[in-house]
């Protein structure tokens, strides 16, 4: 029996998301699809982070264990031989027994886009959040950086959870504007955990603040009301991009080379 | 009676092509049915370049008349409206009576971009050709600059086509490995014309220079011996792209802003 690591990355349109369902396709299902017709006996397979539906992945870290013997690049060609072209396998490695992909994750990062603009370009459509009026993006960058740091992020957690805690620690929070493409602006945070929603109610709050609704201090406020319903609306999956999780002992290069394009 | 010049981007993934067909759906077709609901008679849309099925637009212009009279600002929302996603008019103004939006372009450009690598990025499946193996970026690039200039490019034109004329200038073509996407390589080509499937052919005959098959200077000998067979085999078309279209005395400015993201 060996232990795997993987990299994927994956279009969410369509997808059901990360999680196996009732219904419905989720990567995880046609992963361990794949991974059972590979090894002739049921495979779990472990995600790093359970991205909801419409939700992309450029470096989604994924677990499991093999019965049969075989090296990573030819376990990288047979998965991705058994799975559709909007998910890719892009790198593989042995890991160590025992390895947990969500548990063991020490940070990870996630991209939201959004298109600032009266038309947004087709081929942004399934990956950015259409955002007309205007933005300004320096009260928008202002207010993320707010969010740094070790806080209660309860009022940005989806209603209806259950996270035993909801203190996560932010340790980078950032607006841009792209200098490519005119309407395009992403916001990329990274920290220890994420809550259920927590990345795309952040976005929601921070184009309130972009709109000039709210005032970038009102972020404090609504980090320390602790109430889902001080904070702003839930931005839609498509803008959000699992970019990449991190681990203690980082064994594999993230696929930067190869899926580094400005998404 | 006004007539309009309109930029359209559009992801061609499963229409038939810019041109109206008995069956499947087209970019033309699509247009001319937004264009009759709002004019309440039959319109006819006349496109710059004709691309093929699958084939995608950043900056395609088009041209026709109507009987109402509209703002162009509010003819972009009203027809927008009309049209599905996945295309867009990204600007439109009036343009002088008799224009033609094919006969009248001075200059095309398109861009064609292919990924090199053993695994394609699932968000580039639609958008660029998928070509592994190692290719020699700077052969492609030597060889590419020679199909510039004025040249009979018969041999690059899809069999079957009756082009009065097979004789073509082409102003710049250039082909240039990402800076940011590691796998992504673009060939990017102006000229004043052209020929059915010539880009396609054309980036077929250079990824067999850059495999080292042929040698750089084939390409001149390609070119003259005005034999499609002579030619290397036609890039599928998910990987081109119409980016521009410009116009001796050019009205509008192309979207670069809003639709310049790397693609």
């Amino acid at each position: 029996v060996a232990s795997f690591k993987i990299i994927l990355a994956y279009d969410g349109t369509g997808f059901v998301g990360w999680q196996r369902q009732a219904s419905g396709v989720s990567i995880q299902g046609l992963l361990e699809d794949a991974l059972r017709d590979l090894d002739g006996r049921d495979v779990t397979v472990i995600g790093a982070g359970r991205t909801d539906a419409g939700v992309h992945a450029l470096g989604q870290v994924a677990g499991f264990s093999l019965e049969r013997t075989i090296a990573p690049d030819v376990l990288i060609r047979a998965v991705n031989a058994r799975l559709p072209p909007s998910v890719r396998v892009v790198a593989a490695q042995e890991a160590p027994a025992g390895f947990h992909a969500r548990f063991d994750a020490r940070t990870k990062t996630y991209r939201y886009r959004l298109w600032n603009g009266d038309v947004i370009s087709p081929f942004e459509r399934h990956y950015a959040w259409h955002v007309s009026g205007a933005l300004d993006v320096d009260r928008m960058a202002q207010a993320a950086r707010l969010v740094e740091g070790r806080h209660d992020f309860a009022a940005f957690q989806a209603t209806g959870s259950s996270a035993k805690t909801t203190v996560r620690t932010i340790s980078s929070s950032l607006v841009t504007k792209s200098e490519v493409a005119g309407g395009l602006m992403v916001h990329e945070i990274t920290g220890d955990g994420f809550l259920r929603h927590m990345v795309r109610t952040i976005v929601g709050t921070l184009v309130e603040i972009g709109r000039g609704r709210r005032s970038v201090e009102s972020m404090r406020e609504t980090i320390g009301s602790r109430d889902r319903s001080a904070a702003g609306p839930t931005a839609p999956p498509e803008g959000l991009f699992l970019v990449r999780v991190d681990y203690v002992r980082e064994t594999a290069a993230p696929p930067r080379d190869r899926l580094a394009a400005e998404r």
